[in-house]
């Protein structure tokens, strides 16, 4: 056995709650190495004499990647309280793991087990429960529908005369979409993520100029009152798009900084390296990469944190919002999110809270910051497998498996999943225009666990390469949009609706990544019924043999209904 | 390689700040198989063209344990910002490990790599600096000195006069602490940490009655002033010890639950199950493990939050302490802890708050919680060797190299480091009586990084078994006491004053474990200087050899000053 393979810690990650009464515990071990793992189980303070009293439980495989199995086992204290330990099988050997290490038998001393102390129903990571069934929609206002020609900018083209570029303007508005809401509820969606709607300057409004005002060119506060009130008839929910992480040149505080230097009484807004305050040759403040026009908020200093935090109750308390999306979230300091958190939760605790975090986003999932990150792994893959073609099923299979096991299950059930967004090319153009392709990844987007999200347009095959290309203006003539692939993404909406298994109810697993060299598949489960989805990633047939543990009862195809 | 064996995450854990400005990396991968580590590091935003711009420091190994080197570098990114990869080597081959698993070479996407994103100031884990240069007392004060008569329970029995029993009492107090500040002052130590002194029944406090009152028998809130303001007059700081998971039987509010039942304005401040409330057979609701003397608190109940962090600013804000000492402190909310950091940090940023935690303890050190935790696998292995024998030096340096890897440096600093307490066998007893063994162990102690604690009466030599044998009355009479082993004590308290390398100062690290099957050591290195800290185990002459990189200058043997 290879025990320095052998990984687990008591560390929320590894042994988590996922409700009131549950836990469920994660074990690695290096792929094909071991035969069999048992829990060993036991409340610290339940002694028989000197002997403390457990119990045993099996761990199954609930996945594997390129180098790992993963093991998990949930368990239901009694009393809240656990300790636990590790038995671990193979051919050669038998094992104990325990948070001291390896032992040659299950120890006397409850020392030498790992230790879930309490399971306190304040620290269960808990996300709101509407955003499991939800479908998103993301709209980028400024090129999904211009419903007000009054409110275009000065220098706005004709709609969809153009390509998209850096800063030119089409005049989408909130009218717009107001105007296209039965389109939406048509296709199925349930929540709008809108990209910023915010007073900015550029066609993508991520340089925030005043966070407590509408952009003028798209509309006003009443509009957007209007707005949301009808996407809640709708049973749409809203969320919007908010940059914390800086602001944008024209902020006045930062406009005053720029003017009056140290004398300014927004210096401490920022993190100044000296003055007067430059903008060039670089900028002598610290800034979102190494963009002048992006300096970065000194989110320590109290009348910042105020600011911001106002920002994030406002359109929670007067608008009602559902949910905000956090720009470059991994790059604010935590104690501030902690208290956004708080917050708004405290205006509206069924407020979801998705951070921008393309990497390992553990250190923000721990239930006190956000409630998700987009889950851009995803993405990638999805796009190595269907769109670019450089990895096999069996290694899509390996990473998404890992991935899964990077987080806990509660978590992994509100994640973000994209397959693309205003900061990536389109999804049909990354699939070389292959509508098949696309099929299968709008299938796997819309059958997989977590919250999908569309990218507007997607579904009626937009094209465009990396941005400004993948932000072109919306199609709206019928005979110009291809309504085949409206179609399917409507039918596999509705489908995720009709079938919960399909929208993180029960289990998930992939089937052995060896089903074959072209498909790959996996089944969600419950205590009474399986969905298997397959994919074959090959243009040509492909024959595959599933293993039950009982003979099922009936199959039903849930795509032709047979 | 094992390429299982190689862990790191971005999790603030294998990756965090030490300062402002500088992070330290740590990597484990499988004992002698990797000889090079190079560290592949770069801002994510520097770009030259297509390509990234990174550069490449080594690592060096900070120590090996049983089955794991552990590699480390610090860097300082000019920008706060971070993207890192690995790229390791052995005899066989060289591999590139990032986020996303291994590869032949760097890749040149940088979302392989791992990524910290922002060293801001207000995520890193801060202590109180006072803490790395204090030497504790913990002082049990039913038995360190009994200074007014008065004050005595009704069933006292002499000082001394026979042993210590779960209810005898002896008329310990504060004024006998007051009393006894010189002979502390003389021995060295610049913190005392007290047992519980708040109003309850038993001879040892953990059952509250009234957290804002001093027990009567130990004195009363002008008393404790005096004996704040004695010590600080001393350099003395003072930690107090609460119960913040459990009420004491007599608690008001508990005893308004049993006699009001449902009808009671406190039956939420518990976990009761059901009505009647019933102690016996069983008691029917949470209890610290099963004594229905100790009803866990409903710490998300707003009313008894307030009520529990009043308590901790009430003793900060009115009696300026320095330290509160939290008991049971893992079962408890996290939510509540956070909360309780951020209140009595409020009044006093310099407060050091110590959890009582005997397990893996990282989910409570992320900086938003504790300070430091009670170090008790510290003082597992330094039984394990030195009075238990059952351990080899190897398997102690091995060991402890774990322990000290499980954590950021700066908890490290902090830590609370015991060889016992009012809950464990005193250590000379569990020494065998052989004092040779407990010099070493105090050497250990007092040379150690962390922050050392001495329970009280072991520098002269008190004996007795678990408790209640272990909270003997406090031996006063100078020749009755064990002077040459308090004086060894005091040199090693005064040297540690004397050198900051030994208290917290520069770097450490373990010789290599294979010394000698009889020796082992460490070193505490600055720029300038090193001090060695060495250990024969057994009672034989032991010859080693040790490596110097260059030639020392000079070399002094601390302890006899040559």
């Amino acid at each position: 056995m290879i025990r320095e393979a052998v990984q687990h810690r008591a560390n929320r990650i590894d042994a988590y709650a996922i409700n009131s009464k549950e836990l469920q515990i994660l074990l690695k071990t290096k792929k094909n190495d071991v035969e069999k793992v048992e829990l060993l189980i036991g409340d610290p303070y339940d002694w028989k004499g000197s002997r403390w009293n457990f119990t045993t439980v099996s761990m199954t495989i609930s996945g594997r990647d390129e180098l790992f199995d993963y093991w998990i086992a949930n368990v239901t204290p009694e009393l809240r309280r656990l300790r636990y330990g590790f038995n671990l099988f193979n051919k050669k050997e038998s094992v104990f793991y325990g948070e001291k290490g390896f032992r040659n038998d299950p120890p006397e001393d409850i020392g030498d087990y790992f230790c879930f102390p309490y399971l306190n129903k304040a620290d269960i990571f808990t996300a709101p429960e509407w955003v499991k069934n939800t479908v998103w929609y993301q709209i980028f206002p400024e090129r999904f529908a211009n419903g007000d020609p009054s409110l275009n900018p000065e220098s706005t083209v004709p709609w969809g005369s153009e390509e998209p570029k850096v800063n030119n303007f089409f005049g989408g508005d909130l009218q717009g979409v107001i105007d296209h809401l039965d389109y939406l509820e048509d296709l199925g969606i349930s929540g709008i993520y809108f990209t910023p709607i915010f007073k900015a300057t550029s066609n993508h409004k991520y340089d925030t100029i005043d966070y407590f005002e509408i952009d003028e060119h798209f509309g006003d506060k009443e509009l957007l009152k209007k707005l949301i009130a009808e996407c809640k008839n709708r049973g749409i929910r809203v969320m919007l798009d908010a940059v914390f992480n800086h602001g944008g040149f024209y902020f006045p505080p930062f406009q005053d900084v720029l003017k009056r230097g140290k004398g300014s009484k927004y210096n401490e807004w920022f993190h100044l390296w000296e003055y007067p305050v430059e903008t060039r040759p670089k900028p002598n403040y610290d800034t979102f990469g190494f963009e002048y026009k992006m300096p970065k908020f000194n989110t320590e200093n109290p009348e910042v944190k105020n600011y911001l935090l106002e920002v994030g109750r406002y359109w929670a308390r007067e608008f009602d919002i559902d949910a905000w999306r956090l720009d470059v979230a991994n790059e604010v300091d935590q104690s501030f999110w902690r208290e956004f958190r708080k917050e708004v939760k405290a205006i509206n605790p069924d407020l979801y809270i998705l951070g921008e975090i393309w990497h390992d986003a553990i250190p923000w999932l721990k239930g006190d910051q956000f409630d998700a990150v987009m889950n851009y792994p995803f993405t990638n893959n999805v796009l190595l497998l269907f769109a670019k073609k450089e990895i096999t099923p069996k290694q899509f299979v390996e990473n998404m498996t890992k991935v899964q096991h990077m987080y806990p299950k509660n978590i992994n059930l509100v994640t973000f999943n994209l397959v693309g967004s205003h900061d990536t090319p389109r999804i049909l153009t990354e699939c070389g225009n292959d509508k098949q392709s696309l099929k299968q990844v709008f299938t796997l987007l819309l059958t997989y666990y977590g919250t999908p999200s569309i990218y507007y347009g997607d579904e009626i095959g937009l094209t465009g390469e990396q941005d400004p290309g993948c932000r072109k203006c919306m199609e709206w003539e019928e005979h110009n949009q291809d309504t085949d692939l409206r179609d399917f993404v409507k039918t596999l909406i509705s489908l995720r609706k009709k079938e919960p298994l399909l929208a993180n109810e029960g289990s998930f697993i992939f089937l052995s990544p060896e089903l074959s060299d072209k498909s790959f598949g996996y089944v969600h489960s419950n205590d009474t019924e399986s969905i298997i989805v397959l994919f074959n990633t090959s243009d040509k047939k492909d024959k595959v043999k599933l293993l039950f543990d009982s003979t099922p009862s009936s199959v039903d195809d849930l795509l032709t209904d047979q």
